[in-house]
């Protein structure tokens, strides 16, 4: 038996400026030599046939197997505990996935420390024509500059209001109202990994905000040491990965298609633009081409 | 305003031999005329966005996007509640499903009836050979008509024992261990549509046991009454109806297809048979062929 | 059958300077004239038992047994639906409740209005010394006015900056990491009563912040008139409402009660300051006293 | 660091005739040197208080606080795996707590085996008279031992049949239907501490089946040796263990006692006989009495 935090080279992951993925824990722990955490995974899944321990390259076969066919319980076998300090509006979206067992610094009962996401002059970023909730591009060196500055002086300012009402005996869980959306927090995170996937699908998405991708990048990089296989196989089939969605009206698309159009398929039967759009983006991703 | 307990015209839907689905209420219940429950995706869809009511098409738009994207929290605004009868056995694979709220009859409370899930002969189906938790085609029919009359006089025998031993002062809760699986129980079932879509998916698909599909199918026959866009959605997008999910290794055979070869694909580079067999099949309902 | 949002005599309740508490919908909505939801749970519960409807008084009965028991799944047949602004810092408190579903006004897609909860001077609460996240008593006038003033004008330069980022392009994604924590958010929240019961017990404990108080008492305003008879069962037996609970220490203690000491009741069998000055409090509400 | 596994003594408890419960792995798995798996709460507690490790009686005092004062999530920080092997009507009350891992054997995949719970006749009880949903004492010798006979060839013909029927080609999903709900299944049910300690108050409590008991006791004599300050609080301090509500009724029921009744409480302002009952119990444990 090994202890499976060997498995993870950077226990601790710097996220943004000041903020880190650390793994404090995992489940199962002890591993039988040779095993990764994805062990667990076919333990669970072997019980329903009741078959003992199996070859490697069948493991295998039967994660992906798993991953596949959406047979999803074996995959909360896993458990992975993690310290994440984060600023806020990043958490507040981290937050929103409810399948987790979360504790987090109270700013009712403790001082919060004078830390804060800066962005630097190039990490602003312009808000995207096309798409209502993301961004694209940057936006020009000298407002970047005075915006950069502009945000650490606010939180400067915010956090110096703070300290005065601490010291004049304002309550910690008013005074803190006063601080900016940037400031650091700190949680546990404890999820099981069927869970903690379907987070990690979703905030490593290209839709997903830059900021939170960072941290979804950073959980990634140590569950893909715990439970390599799993994350193959999540890699293949996942349709927020490298998988696409056939839709029902691609599909008859595919069924119109004859060899002696090359490699142009025809358009979807719908007349939604962004559907539309879509359907090129993939029959892209598969070496077809799709007419306007 | 109207009750949406009228877009249903079946409320209850008889299920096997004594069973049932009864749609009992649901959420909302009061829309604006013209409109159907898909209302309460939306309005729920559009606080993110801050704008009001839309015209029809737009809705219709709105509820297929968030399907198509996975922005699935809007769907819980919807609750069902169900008045469901099915056997023990089907109900231990329907409350796998863990999302639901659930009250179901007592059996140390009350007396249970004399009410079992009885077969015909053509109903027994025989195992699969392919596929070890499946069945197909049917046995021969003189084995058919004893096991029929065989699992009706198991039942008969054991309710007998059941009744003796509550007459004789045995407690309910024990005296019913002998009650086989195929007793029918009763309970109320409310859920969101969000969980309970993702329950029809797995339990319509054609891998599910027949009997638990005839009670999903019953479900679906009720929804699409009162969610008829969500319904046409799931039904276009979701991978276990009309949608397919081309991995990763799938994705990578199109991209190797050539005009010059037909309509014929590679085989995925993979020697698992499973999914070579997948491909094969995913293809042909694409108007392809990949040869063996 | 009649609408329960009748029942309820104000649906829109103000909380703080700016937010509100509004009730959107409910289930059941229809119900038999002289029923209000209450009549949800006993029918949830009445399938157990196998028994239709019963008198009013047993109805009641009922209600106050399964409270009382712990008997708590037929109180999640009552689903409320609200409509809630709040002040970020309060709704991440709200969102530490993980059994609802959620769909908050989206900073990435929307401008954020120019609203958040000024506290008044005489709204400013001091740090309480006894209770490390709590707060008690008034801070001096002029400071009170000071700070008052301070978080007024630290969230005007806030949103200034804001706006000015957003003219210049920056993505809202990004500008709203300056925006204090006093902003006010909106959000639809739809829970069942069960969830939500266990929520306004924590929120509505003296406990509890000041501001995530007065939008428990709100909520709980509306579902008194919603479900009365479970409210009343939850004042009555709830021990963070009206009940108290006796440890195991203090039942020692009355153990050892004569009542020649009249009504002097012992100290429990502990050092710990904490639990010794908890048994004295209580004791003293349940008419006796306890010796330092 | 040493294997929290170690803490157990006995990890497989045998339950009923045939059946047992098997602690496989629970996290935190390695435990720093004179710790237990109490240890996780703690820092999980801490993190929101931003302190370090603490002195034992520190962290003991803060497991009892979080317990008394319903601070629960840090309990989660804790994760139990279990193999457990139980009859049919067993698990399906088990599995009502809807908060855990679970994989079960599949009776569409396996065959099952010949094992079903066979009571003895002395472990045949009688129907309670006045517990519509419970037992009390035995039933006459001859009875018992005629019915514990008959369990036990219904069992038998039910699997020959079952058997039978499978030889003949029936499919297994279809076969199992015929056998009685005292088969026993088996399935790995993994959990956190603080949903597990739910299960166990309700199970453990004398209003449960006889047969769950025997389950829930076993399971809470694994987790007292790893989580031994929690287990010691939840005695303490959980209603259903040895802690009491007093209601608001019997508050005021209390408030009316004087001294000179010397240990004679009133009864409370309610006609319903159980609440009367209960609070004649109650105070009878604490060492008063209360009139007819």
């Amino acid at each position: 038996m090994y202890d499976a935090m060997d498995l993870v080279p950077n226990k601790i992951i710097n996220c943004l400026d000041k903020g880190f993925v650390e793994v404090v824990d995992v489940m199962p722990r002890l591993l039988p030599e040779g095993q990764t955490c994805d062990y667990a995974i076919c333990q669970m899944a072997r019980l329903s046939y009741q078959h003992g321990t199996k070859t490697v390259n069948e493991d295998k076969g039967l994660i992906r197997y798993l991953m596949r066919c959406q047979h999803t319980s074996p995959f909360e076998s896993i458990e992975i505990k993690l310290n994440v300090k984060m600023p806020i509006f990043v958490s507040r979206q981290f937050c929103r996935h409810r399948t987790s067992s979360l504790n987090e610094v109270s700013a009712r009962y403790s001082v919060m420390k004078d830390e804060f996401y800066l962005p630097k002059p190039e990490d602003l970023r312009a808000q995207s024509k096309s798409n209502k909730q993301g961004s694209e591009g940057t936006i020009p060196e000298s407002d970047a500059e005075m915006y950069s500055n502009a945000i650490q002086q606010q939180c400067r300012d915010s956090y110096k209001w703070y300290t005065n009402m601490l010291e004049a005996g304002v309550t910690r869980e008013q005074a803190r109202m006063i601080l900016p959306l940037n400031l650091y927090t700190q949680f546990y995170w404890k999820q099981n990994l069927h869970n903690m996937l379907h987070l990690l699908a979703l905030r490593m998405d290209a839709h997903a905000q830059y900021e939170i991708r960072v941290y979804a990048n950073a959980i990634f990089d140590i569950v893909k040491h715990l439970a390599p296989w799993t994350i193959e196989a999540f890699d293949d089939y996942n349709i927020l990965r490298n998988a696409i969605k056939i839709t029902s009206l691609e599909k008859d698309a595919f069924r119109n298609y004859t060899a002696e159009n090359a490699v142009t398929l025809p358009q979807i039967d719908s007349q939604n633009k962004r559907e539309r759009s879509e359907w090129r983006q993939k029959a892209t991703e598969l070496g077809f081409t799709v007419p306007e």
